[in-house]
């Protein structure tokens, strides 16, 4: 029996990518303009082609290449990819280059996902978060090739990806020592890397695209949109949850709902008395309008998934509280950070699109194939944690008050919804649209972001829902009602039972809080526009051109 | 405000050890005479300290050295440690060197644990599972100084672990980039490393230490010691869990009950026809009594969070199945297989010291404090899991229905214990000791190794207790007393429930699973021996010495 078919697999595609380049081949390093050529040898078809479309950073070079390979000579690659992001990424199958898909998000390209797969030229394999696609990679889908991106190398294959160094080491770990090629487009091929983040012995070819690494600002949010209904909203999170479990140890999602939370730490929660009580500890991009919070002292450190656009000089600054390189830029790491996002966090607190009776939540809705990146992972309770916090056991002991089971902690996890969305869209509905995208995408289960049984308050404008002290299925959905405002399913509520839970404290409406909601505006935001988040920072904030707008 | 404490505390630490070491410090690298001096230079009293103690490879020459420092001069140290596993990792604290300890597992050490915290000489700050640990590493926990070890070192400080990586690179990322002090002891300093596991950036200083560091052959389980009863059990676990959900990603714990089943893929598994069909991918390090079923073609690969000794020159040999460098030697990866053990795994099974009426299982017995290492981690359903894979859609299904419930997946979790330990010790308990020790260690919550909830399958001798299809409180205890044998807490089952249990096939007997119970000798195993593991491997398994008899 033949043991070694992937060294030799191997071999014979480094010999072919050799003939096919010639002198071409400086080293590891080869011109752009040969990219074709490289793709075209070191590729077979059927392969498991892990492309570096991360959450910021992307392989926009590498992906453009292959998705104009000829798809005569190169077809039905499986693509791996934690997020789809550019056209490109579609493109691959529009083409007919590659034929499946292993993922985690697809966001700004979810309808053409959604439209190519029910046109059969896409084959969804799964759906995942991001840590459990990364852990596939090194369990069932090793790629056999991967494309990824970092800012510069060495003519050693060194390289180095600045701040954003996202899912970079956990894709060339998988790939590299499984026999894979390892193909990286770089910015800049340099004498001595600023500091190593990938050792070059894992890189086989390097490239200097022509332009640098396309990246987004996905963690930007300007305060000058943030609603005064939003305000009322994080000053209830604030009071209702963060003080009341001593939450120190979390993680945010994106949007202006917890935007509104960290602009509020340096006015409200200062108000309360809560600096260094809580939000010491985040697992959280470098998010802007976390700057008044940082430099008000709430904010011990940050460890990131990945960096974000026009933050560089302000982490560069604060050391103490970023994870900082000897070359003095961030170090991010999506898999060691979506793992403390699980197991070293006490709460997730994020939005959603829609919500069920049942508490379970869905930014999945018909026609739009997008995946949920990293929130079902941070948003599920870790049933594997043995460490305990206040914010932990309090959680877990007022789910199992007055039940016979055996005391353990549980996480926090936040949903923070307006009762309307956009154009008037309900946020509670009977029945998630994920049951019809099931349907369409022939899924074997509908597409949940976050189990309600994972959900312990649902928090919108009309006040907190406590789902972890309801004890049956009944006074949960009341509990959900009650909170539902005017929208069909709030308005069906049962009015005594709604409140009876709110004698009980399972709904908490900002008067039961103690909040006045005439405190609720604008004026309470640490920063009101980019630039107040400009000259929170010292100037050293650098806000990407189209937040700027003075 | 000053914004560098970090980088100014570690640049001063740079200084001290510069001026302690003088012309004795050759680049990174310091004779290993002048640890002492290395250690007293850098360290600050109540320093968060992260030793590689590890599951296997041990960072002993600096753990020694670390225990020897003289306590008037560093105290008070914070001890971050997976496994406590050497006698000099509880010497620092009876020496007054540390005082606290945050860890994952103790097993060797359990009861000296124990006796100093109740001599108040060790203040435990929480039992972690190994990922959660690592996660803490880069949110709350990060260490100031890291104690590790490697197989050999170049002049740059570039590591290589071999395939000892484990918890190496997790470790040196937490502490390099939030500018703590890196130090390594390696077997030996070279000019060129074979590969490289950690980059030299990342790396302060380098000793060679003047033994091999130390490293513990702990997966390797002798087949001679397996009972018939322990065959009887993997011929269930084969037939009722492995073939009946078709598992192909799994982990199995350290233990005969595991072993026996390894043993059997290529014997009864293969008579089932299964091969191909289940055990495929594995989360698991090299266990020998794999070789077997590796051979037969049932292993199609393995990923591994550290290697086992006597394995190395398999492993070479079988590229396809392990991960390997360039070199040619294992890479491991604690966090990341840790990872994939939680979310790319349809199973866990292992096997436990307790279980409750309500399946709550530990090891944690009165006067030891062991901690639980990864089990916690695997042996927990991954709610964040998103893809589907027909053993998780069928366990899903199955605990869900007839209930008012969203369909989801659910992980495979099976506890697999005989009905009496060593001692004739009753496995199935009215309460668990855990209680007990949570009073004496003054814990929060008892410390569980598995939650009931989080378990699908209990399996004895007596048969396989599926608790995914009970339904109430009540037919659970009973579907456990059904399968406890002659415990006390078998005997006090309710035996009409049980027979009403057996015949929904909730509760399923060897005959009901058309298991010959004459079958169950010995001359099922593929090895019987020690010697056939080594026949099997062509000899390329090497067992450690104390594991050769002939």
């Amino acid at each position: 029996m033949n043991w070694n078919t992937l060294q030799q697999n191997r071999a014979a595609r480094l010999q072919r990518a050799s003939a096919a380049l010639g002198n071409q081949l400086d080293g590891k390093s080869l011109p752009a303009a040969r990219i074709a050529d490289l793709l075209h040898a070191v590729l077979e078809c059927g392969d498991r082609v892990c492309l570096e479309g991360n959450n910021q950073k992307q392989a926009d070079f590498l992906g453009h290449a292959l998705a104009h390979l000829n798809p005569e000579r190169v077809n039905n690659l499986h693509m791996l990819q934690s997020v789809l992001a550019l056209p490109e990424h579609l493109d691959v199958f529009e083409r007919g280059v590659a034929s499946k898909l292993d993922f985690s998000f697809s966001g700004p390209q979810a309808v053409r996902v959604a439209r190519l797969a029910s046109a059969g030229k896409l084959n969804i394999g799964a759906i995942h978060t991001y840590l459990e696609l990364f852990s596939r990679y090194f369990i069932d889908l090793p790629p056999r090739v991967c494309l990824i991106a970092a800012e510069a190398a060495d003519r050693h294959g060194n390289l180095y990806t600045g701040p954003n160094t996202e899912d970079t080491p956990a894709i060339v770990e998988a790939t590299a020592f499984k026999q894979g090629i390892v193909i990286v487009q770089v910015n800049r091929i340099v004498d001595t890397v600023p500091r190593v983040d990938v050792p070059g012995d894992w890189v086989d070819f390097v490239v200097q695209s022509p332009r640098p690494y396309y990246i987004e600002p996905l963690f930007t949010r300007d305060p000058a949109q943030i609603s005064e209904i939003q305000v009322l909203m994080a000053m209830m999170a604030i009071k209702g949850i963060y003080a009341e479990y001593e939450v120190q140890r979390l993680n945010h999602g994106i949007g202006f709902d917890t935007a509104a939370i960290e602009l509020l730490l340096p006015t409200y929660a200062e108000s309360l008395g809560l600096r260094g009580k809580i939000g010491k500890h985040w697992a959280l991009n470098p998010h802007p309008a976390l700057i008044p919070a940082i430099e008000a002292g709430f904010v011990q450190s940050v460890h990131s998934f990945g960096s974000e656009l026009g933050m560089e000089d302000y982490i560069h600054a604060r050391p103490d509280v970023f994870a900082i390189g000897p070359d003095g830029t961030m170090r991010s790491n999506r898999a060691m950070c979506q793992a403390a996002g699980h197991y070293a966090c006490d709460m997730f607190i994020g939005s959603t699109l829609q919500i069920d009776l049942q508490g379970n939540s869905s930014t999945a809705t018909a026609g739009r194939i997008s995946g949920f990146g990293g929130a079902s992972n941070m948003g599920a309770d870790a049933r594997g944690r043995r460490h305990a916090s206040p914010a932990w056991l309090k959680a877990g002991k007022q789910a199992r008050e007055g039940r016979n089971t055996i005391p353990r902690g549980q996480k926090l996890v936040v949903q923070m919804v307006e009762t309307f969305r956009e154009h008037m869209q309900p946020a509670f509905v009977e029945k998630l649209d994920a049951w019809e995208l099931m349907e369409q995408a022939k899924m074997a289960i509908p597409p949940v972001m976050i189990y309600g049984d994972d959900v312990s308050h649902i928090l919108t404008e009309e006040g907190i829902a406590n789902l972890l002290l309801c004890r049956t299925d009944e006074e949960r959905e009341q509990a959900i009602r009650g909170v539902a405002g005017y929208t069909p399913v709030g308005l069906a509520r049962d009015r005594r039972m709604v409140e009876n839970l709110r004698d009980r404290g399972i709904i908490q409406r900002a008067e039961d809080l103690g909040i006045d909601k005439r405190m609720a505006t604008r004026d309470l935001l640490a920063a009101r526009n980019m630039k107040d988040l400009v000259r929170a920072s010292g100037g050293l904030y650098q806000p990407p051109k189209r937040f700027r707008n003075w």
